[in-house]
């Protein structure tokens, strides 16, 4: 299998083995295999050894696997397509993964890779789901996992990465930025590559999940796929599967991509909107969509790129949308991160404005679990019965009313 | 399909319909279906629908799913295995489900039955886990969830289940028993169906994880399963689809079941050990395993008559054991409650003590995410690495050496 990395706008070539991050320009990469349009899915056990022949790793170990994948793709429920006005709404439950995140299936690509290149590190710079999965895949790899953080993350999110033997380094800086130039500097000097949420391996990891969903839906594929975007590894990943389906003759149409950000830090979602080429950064922010804060993604002009091309649509969500589509979820019942509510509330706005039309089919993509925050309950009503032995009689009678 | 419910000792006989948690001596319920020796499992697209034949549920509505199951079955890796010293080791990770824990699987066939039976509300007494999952499924199925909370019950825990529209009572009284009474003779009253983690109904529900485990082992069944046990609907659904498929012929023996428990908590596992007859209540007990904490489970004395009769394994766990069980789980990949971890010291013990042989084979079952209690990480060392811009070159030199 021949394969390089290419530069995702100016197409200049590096070689696979480098295994760059980004091109020198910054441009975001992405592998490219000759014979695409002879590759074929065939008979396995793992999702990977099915779809061998769209994948760069010469060794899928399955000890690697902590058995991510295989998520459920549910019909959302009549509540869901009532709150959008959607009838063909369809959830891929991606908190059904090992550590209860999509990260996962970026994990263990990287973790394939580090393999092949016998690397016996496996770095990366994160406060939240990235750094768990990253953990947690290093333990179960016995490849030793560097966690990098920044000052204001929280202390329990660090726990649980040095519970898996993580080694956790939280850096004292004047702003994340400088923090974040400081460690990439002395990774390239110590030769110590730091994995990114939007890395070409990790975007073929994340293309499993559009392989599975894929077979999910027997070639129906759905009009559109919504995703919460952030660094952008997650939908470059999926749409790069139906590129190259298409290539292969696999599929006749490609599924059009909606990418979603909270409205305090829509980098990506404001230059679509605006019809401009290259991020709009965001710094300063806040949010209750903690795992979706790159406020100047690396590489994101490729999906404003894409975006323009192929058609895609972009919608943002303001807080208080993000909590009420989070309780929405709930009450269908799913319990899911902000990050992930945004998806809903951007759908239904672009129903009701048009954009989607009545008929056509929409998949959410759920990306991480409710558990991950339970602060952010606080902003919730909290409808508590506080009863006494004498007084549940009365408070039962009136909840079964 | 006749079904019928039979008391688990006396074998004494309930209408079906009358759907008890348990008989009236406090013995422990089970359904018996006629011909279930002809019954064969058959193509479906869900679990349900393939062993349906072994399955007392008359509709099997998909929109009561949330997408439970297909949870994998996973190798648990040479560090687990030098842990315990056991070879074949294979873990069962129920914690990936809809609400990340087993309970989801029993949820599924209560609302099964509360549709089929017409009830308009699922109610359960609860601090945990099964609080959640049954305010998640009663959501989906627009069946009001109903859940009662002792006064001592962790707020945030409460938020994750009204956030999903649950009423939640929380009820303040002398002791939980008397809450626990309280509320069962109100239910008994307002003809309101108390959903127990032993009722018959949710042991129906868990037979479908050993139906998944029978499909992914190919009949290769595995030597001994090893089960975090409390209210005991969850061991005892497991073996009852091994008893079932024996007795269709499907399977030539049934493997064997590992009942642990923490030792500061061991009803079960202590009669067991001592060759009693009866549940050995314990009470005013403090445990890090939050999630097995029935001192006194009602029905328990089937699964001390089951283990006498089929050559069962008990074991316990100390609190020092669970912790460094939880350590080494997730320093393998996989980051559990400590409920879950009991297992794994359970079985190194068993094995030290020679009562596992050598070469014979054990699955785990992994109950609970670890993300559902952050507050048992205080109990574990936390090597974080504070550094600043000026000292991370050298804090990442250590790192590396």
């Amino acid at each position: 299998m021949k394969r390089k990395l290419v530069s995702t706008i100016t197409g200049t070539e590096y070689p696979f083995e480098r295994l760059e991050e980004f091109a020198d320009n910054g441009e975001a990469l992405e592998v490219a295999l000759a014979g695409i349009e002879r590759a074929r899915p065939r008979a396995g056990r793992h999702l990977w050894e099915r779809f061998a022949e769209f994948l760069p790793f010469r060794t899928m170990d399955p000890s690697a696997s902590l058995g991510e994948g295989n998520t459920p793709m549910v019909d959302a429920g009549g509540r869901l397509k009532l709150f959008t006005g959607i009838e063909q709404l369809l959830l891929k439950n991606e908190t059904q993964n090992p550590t209860w995140s999509f990260k996962d299936r970026g994990s263990l690509a990287c973790i394939f890779m580090a393999r092949e290149m016998g690397e016996r590190v496996t770095a990366t710079i994160s406060t939240g789901n990235m750094g768990h999965s990253i953990a947690a895949y290093g333990a179960r790899a016995g490849i030793k996992p560097l966690v990098f953080v920044p000052e204001f993350a929280p202390r329990e999110k660090l726990m649980a990465m040095t519970i898996h033997g993580a080694t956790v380094i939280r850096v004292r800086a004047p702003d994340y930025a400088q923090m974040k130039k400081t460690v990439l500097g002395l990774a390239r000097e110590f030769n110590l590559r730091i994995v990114s949420g939007n890395g070409p391996i990790r975007a073929e990891g994340y293309k499993l999940t559009a392989f599975e969903l894929y077979e999910q839906m027997r070639g129906d594929l759905p009009d559109y796929i919504a995703v919460p975007t952030s660094a952008c590894g997650h939908v470059r990943g999926l749409f790069k599967v139906f590129r190259e389906l298409l290539v292969a003759g696999l599929i006749q149409r490609l599924p059009r991509m909606i990418v979603v950000q909270g409205a305090n830090n829509s980098p990506i979602v404001s230059a679509i909107k605006q019809g401009a080429k290259h991020v709009i950064p965001f710094a300063n922010f806040h949010t209750v969509a903690e795992a979706i804060t790159t406020g100047n993604p690396m590489g994101g002009d490729e999906i404003i790129a894409k975006a323009c091309q192929h058609g895609w649509l972009a919608e943002d969500a303001a807080e208080e949308e993000i909590l009420e589509a989070q309780r929405a979820f709930a009450q269908a019942g799913w319990f899911i991160e902000p990050a992930t509510a945004t998806t809903l509330c951007a759908v239904r706005k672009l129903r009701a404005a048009g954009r989607i039309a009545p008929g056509e089919s929409v998949v959410l993509m759920l990306t991480g679990a409710g558990l991950k925050d339970l602060e952010v309950l606080k902003h919730h009503p909290f409808n508590l019965v506080e009863s006494k032995l004498d007084s549940v009689r009365r408070d039962v009678e009136q909840a079964l009313s």
